[in-house]
């Protein structure tokens, strides 16, 4: 084959913020499938900020991505050529073989998606390990109850929206924190949360959330950390609940993260904080897959994606993330379906 | 009646460490008991590092405490005379009615304790509130199980030394952190800790950690809050659990306590951190008590308690809570039995 297989490796570990010099595109050849194998060719990769922990050489639940080595992380691909009877080409699949245009898979490492259902981006993000992280979060940490208060920080966010609608699905009264007026009205008015905050106009965040909460915070989903997690944290009611998701205040800190410790408020209130990863429900994927597909087909749920077109820009849509612009899912398009009927 | 009531009331609200200033004595007439009532003379009364959240005017799990009026807490009273027909003179009763030398109390105020099973003292410490405390924080919240490594901080307090031997009883590795030398050995040759950590003379609180717990830390039980528990807390494993009962180093701050915030480390640790207080087991306190007594019948359990003598010396008992001398529970003995048989 004269087609090569450009791929982005990690150059070196980032100190504080990443920048395009993090990452190095290769070329390498392609690999004909073996026995039991498909070649891939990539359709759309993901870019999610938990990724940014995986540059670091630090012990997490999951690998330290390697230097040198293709950044990891969820794709959809179209089936080239098969080498297994479980797939054929045209086939759509989804897997974690990360920033590159073809992968050669063996038939256990993707799955098959239904395009049918609806369009195939979203199994990257409302469908997938987004919608899930969102789902299980939410409904197995968070255990909100009719009447509740249910506050996001990150609210427009690829897994914070998706909560806010499920919180919504649940009767609880939906407070979102976000960072921008056009991520505000995307709330308010798409996705209908009862109250928004706009953190970065407040100028008292403990009043903001007082204000929005009149009956104060039964459920916190924290995206976020940082000040806008210790201002929510004050205004928790007795036996709260924090799913811990993220922390993306944090993740380009050089320093140490310093803020009010939680003991005493959590001795106060009776409450829970506990941190997740999607990982830890695996079992339970297909029940959360189910529901949400079934909630995206009755209408309860919608999803805003925001799709960058070309390989080459992945770096930058990466980095993007940490900037606060975007609303929905990130994704990077890297080509067309072929084979699409 | 001639004699009167000796009280000790708040006289003010304490801003950082409390001091006999903080307490006025007061007397009061001797209420005869009306109908359903039982007039008590008090034999024990419980000092508690939780009082000194009683003394914010702050909205807590548990009422403050009013200025001018009785301090309230655990107390052991025998039955001088009786208008209820629950109660004969000389049985002894356990209640809330504190720091004062008699109580007029309704019948439904008290509950008849039996001094047959262990000395009376024992319910206002391992049979009581402390011992409750230490079982559902570490059984119901930190779940221990065998061969897990659980680290306890205040570990020679009252609370902290049942919570020990709880967790040897369930078979796990058990490492106690406590800050002097007479409280180590006690740990060590009296209650049989694997492991211990004189905070007070280490250099490096994660070093020590790392080297008594050699498989990390599933369970932390954390009576202190501060530095000691963020050292611990960058040991946890994944799926550790953090029952969050006390934070004794931080009651008397005049500031707000500062430390690295807990997000990141819960995430990368699917880490779970419960506030409680053992109110929120009232409903199961009959089960922690039978298995409490009966451990303690089998020897499986031993107790240490520091008994002061006098009314008098009730403040400064309570102060030295914050001083960190004491091992076990600490109790004031206020008057003898006169009905011993």
């Amino acid at each position: 084959m004269s087609v090569l297989n450009k791929q982005i490796v990690l150059a070196n570990r980032p100190n504080g913020m990443p920048s395009l010099d993090t990452f190095r595109f290769v070329e390498q050849e392609i690999n004909e499938p073996a026995e039991d194998e498909v070649l891939l060719r990539t359709l759309y990769v993901s870019v999610d900020p938990y990724m940014r922990g995986r540059m670091h050489d630090a012990e997490s639940y999951i690998a330290p991505f390697q230097l040198n080595e293709v950044i990891e992380g969820g794709s959809i691909g179209e089936v080239v050529t098969s080498k297994s009877e479980k797939y054929q080409p045209g086939d759509i699949v989804i897997g974690m073989f990360g920033w590159q245009t073809y992968y050669t898979a063996k038939e256990e490492e993707v799955r098959k998606i239904d395009p049918s259902i609806a369009p195939i981006s979203t199994h990257l993000g409302v469908l997938g390990m987004t919608g899930l992280t969102a789902y299980f979060g939410l409904l197995d940490i968070g255990k909100p109850t009719e009447g509740e208060t249910v506050v996001i920080s990150g609210a427009a966010g690829a897994v914070g929206s998706v909560v806010g609608q499920i919180a919504k699905i649940k009767g609880t009264r939906v407070v979102g924190i976000a960072g921008s007026d056009e991520k505000i009205t995307f709330l308010k008015e798409q996705l209908h949360f009862d109250e928004v905050i706009n953190y970065k106009t407040a100028t008292n965040m403990k009043k903001e959330i007082e204000k929005a909460c009149p009956n104060g915070v039964d459920v916190y989903f924290d995206n976020v950390g940082g000040e806008i997690s210790d201002a929510v944290l004050s205004k928790l009611n007795r036996f709260a609940r924090v799913p811990v998701c993220g922390a993306i205040s944090s993740y380009n800190l050089e320093k140490i993260d310093v803020g009010p410790r939680v003991q005493t408020t959590l001795i106060k209130k009776s409450a829970l904080m506990q941190g997740f990863t999607v990982g830890n429900y695996a079992k339970r994927f297909p029940e959360g897959a189910i529901q949400l597909g079934q909630w995206l087909q009755e209408g309860k749920l919608t999803y805003r994606e925001t799709i960058r077109e070309g390989f080459e820009n992945i770096p930058n849509a990466f980095l993007d993330l940490f900037k606060g612009n975007n609303i929905g899912k990130l994704l990077v398009k890297v080509s067309d379906r072929q084979n699409d009927q």
